[in-house]
């Protein structure tokens, strides 16, 4: 049968179809704090989204020796990404410099919007979110892919702290909702930040007050070039697990009979089976409905132990992993290649 | 990949599950106006709906000699859905008699609420839409299938003539967008009687008060069974094409946020592809979301004029064809022996 009124997001309308992959990078400071995040080395989280861009389009690390890791050896997700590029080309690979304190060393285009990195949310982010939103919806309206769809994919270390911070700024009863670096969240660290960020808001805030205070350039931005790039009518696959629901909670809060329908979110298995958050639950918060996806790739072919620690619930998602695993899917790509593409970075 | 966030009604989880059919029977005295409808027997036109539920239920017209057909040989879509009940049998059949001028001699379940025929629209229905809505919606709570899911369609002969002056009342811009049971619709004709109907609209009538003038008692009822049925949260497909649309009309002009992720509409290729009629249109002018989906059965297998008449755009839909065409290929009955099921109850 047809279906009468298809979703251009429905996943069987992009088969085979071309996709542009677009990455936000950028930086809080809130990622200083430390034992806040284990998205990249120690003393050096602020170069993560760096290295991953570096990564992700030259397959090297210009910025440092070796790649972003985690204290316990999980390496980026970035790795899959790039694995998936190399064995199924995105049309085109670009960034998004969202407020960086090392700009990558890489060919690509780097749309570049003269933003800083945000402040620690703990002492009020200093986002002047107004600007930013109306920037990012301009730039969203204008920005046309030469493919297909496009997929936009974030590397933001410490980022679902400030997604936290941005939903219960928000009104959300979000609390133990969001995922994850760690597969043992930091709880404590996490839920102090958050609280001391939350005393900043004052009911009379406006809902871009709000997030000046508590959230982060990425996720903001992001609002509001999806809300401006979706009157375009292509295709856009939202990459990533909770802080791409907290996008879609801030656009919900600022209009919730948002249309959607040109809009879905991949993420990946572990952040879908997370049980130390809910995606289900917070996609279920939006007034509007929208299609959302989850991969079922994991690492049960491979022995390379830092791999293993991925279906163990370390690292999950990021740098738009998930929906790089269900590009890959959708374009015939096996589990077994993969795999193999991954572990050949590791050697 | 995993669907996060599936509808009950996305077509894959229905697959392989039990149905409960159940046919929504009415007369109109619509019907009784000359040429404007082709669903029966001239003359007999009151005994269409009693005759599919017969033939539907037995397989035998005991209200009749001759089954109903229209006046080239088209044989009412009972046949289809007769024939996909003998492949692959709906867990039950049932039947709702909302204003029948003869009961159906048959051993079926009737839910019968006492209720009577409706009047000429363009003299007036004269339902009490208030009670009936009420009764239905009630009647909706407290129905539950012992099936996976149920399918809801009608046999309402001039039920499209009710359902365009429903439309055009409720303030919708709906013109030429409702299908017929002739491949020429009798344009003028109907056009009249809808403009006759309307002139009894008031601008400051209610929604409800609107429907008691101009439509009828199978539009009504179902919005009101499916506003309370769709609560339950068990599958519901509205079986039909441009009469069941209407349906959802009202329901929109009564609760334009109505939860519909429960329901979806099923029709006929027939209907899809009329190019008298836009079923894409009216289901556009909703404001809440709701699955659709049409069959893509046709008669191009067999060489019986008489069916080949479908492919030629007479007939198209009613008695549930289409959702019943849809509920055989999710239980994977072929074209082929649908085609000969068919065959079978003409020579």
């Amino acid at each position: 049968m047809i279906k009468i009124i298809p979703n251009s997001t429905d996943i069987q309308n992009l088969k085979g179809k071309s996709a542009t992959f677009l990455l936000a990078l950028s930086n809080t400071k809130t990622a200083d704090i430390e034992g806040i995040t284990q998205a990249g080395i120690p003393g050096l989280i602020h170069l993560t989204p760096t290295l991953d861009a570096e990564f992700l389009a030259s397959g090297e690390v210009k910025s440092l020796e070796n790649i972003a890791e985690t204290p316990k050896g999980v390496p980026t997700p970035a790795l899959i990404t790039r694995a998936v590029h190399l064995l199924k080309p995105f049309h085109a690979l670009e960034f998004l410099d969202l407020g960086l304190e090392k700009i990558p060393q890489i060919e690509n285009k780097i749309y570049g919007f003269n933003i800083h990195p945000s402040n620690r949310i703990d002492q009020h982010a200093q986002i002047d979110a107004h600007a930013l939103f109306s920037l990012a919806r301009s730039f969203g309206k204008s920005y046309k892919p030469k493919s297909d769809y496009l997929i936009i994919g974030e590397s933001t270390p410490s980022g679902t702290t400030t997604a936290l911070a941005t939903a219960l700024a928000l009104g959300y009863d979000a609390n133990e909702m969001f995922s994850s670096s760690f597969k043992n969240d930091p709880t404590n660290i996490k839920q102090e930040v958050v609280q001391k960020a939350l005393k900043h808001i004052h009911p009379s805030d406006s809902i871009l007050d709000k997030v000046s205070k508590v959230s982060d350039n990425m996720l903001i931005f992001t609002s509001g070039f999806l809300m401006g790039a979706s009157e375009n009518g292509y295709p856009i696959i939202l990459a990533g697990g909770t802080q791409m629901a907290a996008v879609l909670l801030l656009i919900n809060a600022l209009t919730p009979n948002f249309n959607a329908e040109n809009i879905a979110l991949f993420t990946t298995k572990w952040v879908y089976h997370d049980s130390h958050s809910d995606i289900l639950g917070l996609l279920n918060m939006l007034d509007f409905p929208i299609n959302a996806y989850a991969s079922e790739f994991d690492f049960s072919l491979t022995n390379h132990p830092a791999l293993k620690l991925y279906d163990q619930g370390e690292a999950k998602e990021g740098v738009g992993a998930g929906a790089a695993l269900i590009y890959a899917e959708l374009n015939g790509i096996s589990k077994e290649e993969i795999t193999q593409k991954v572990e050949s970075f590791l050697v």
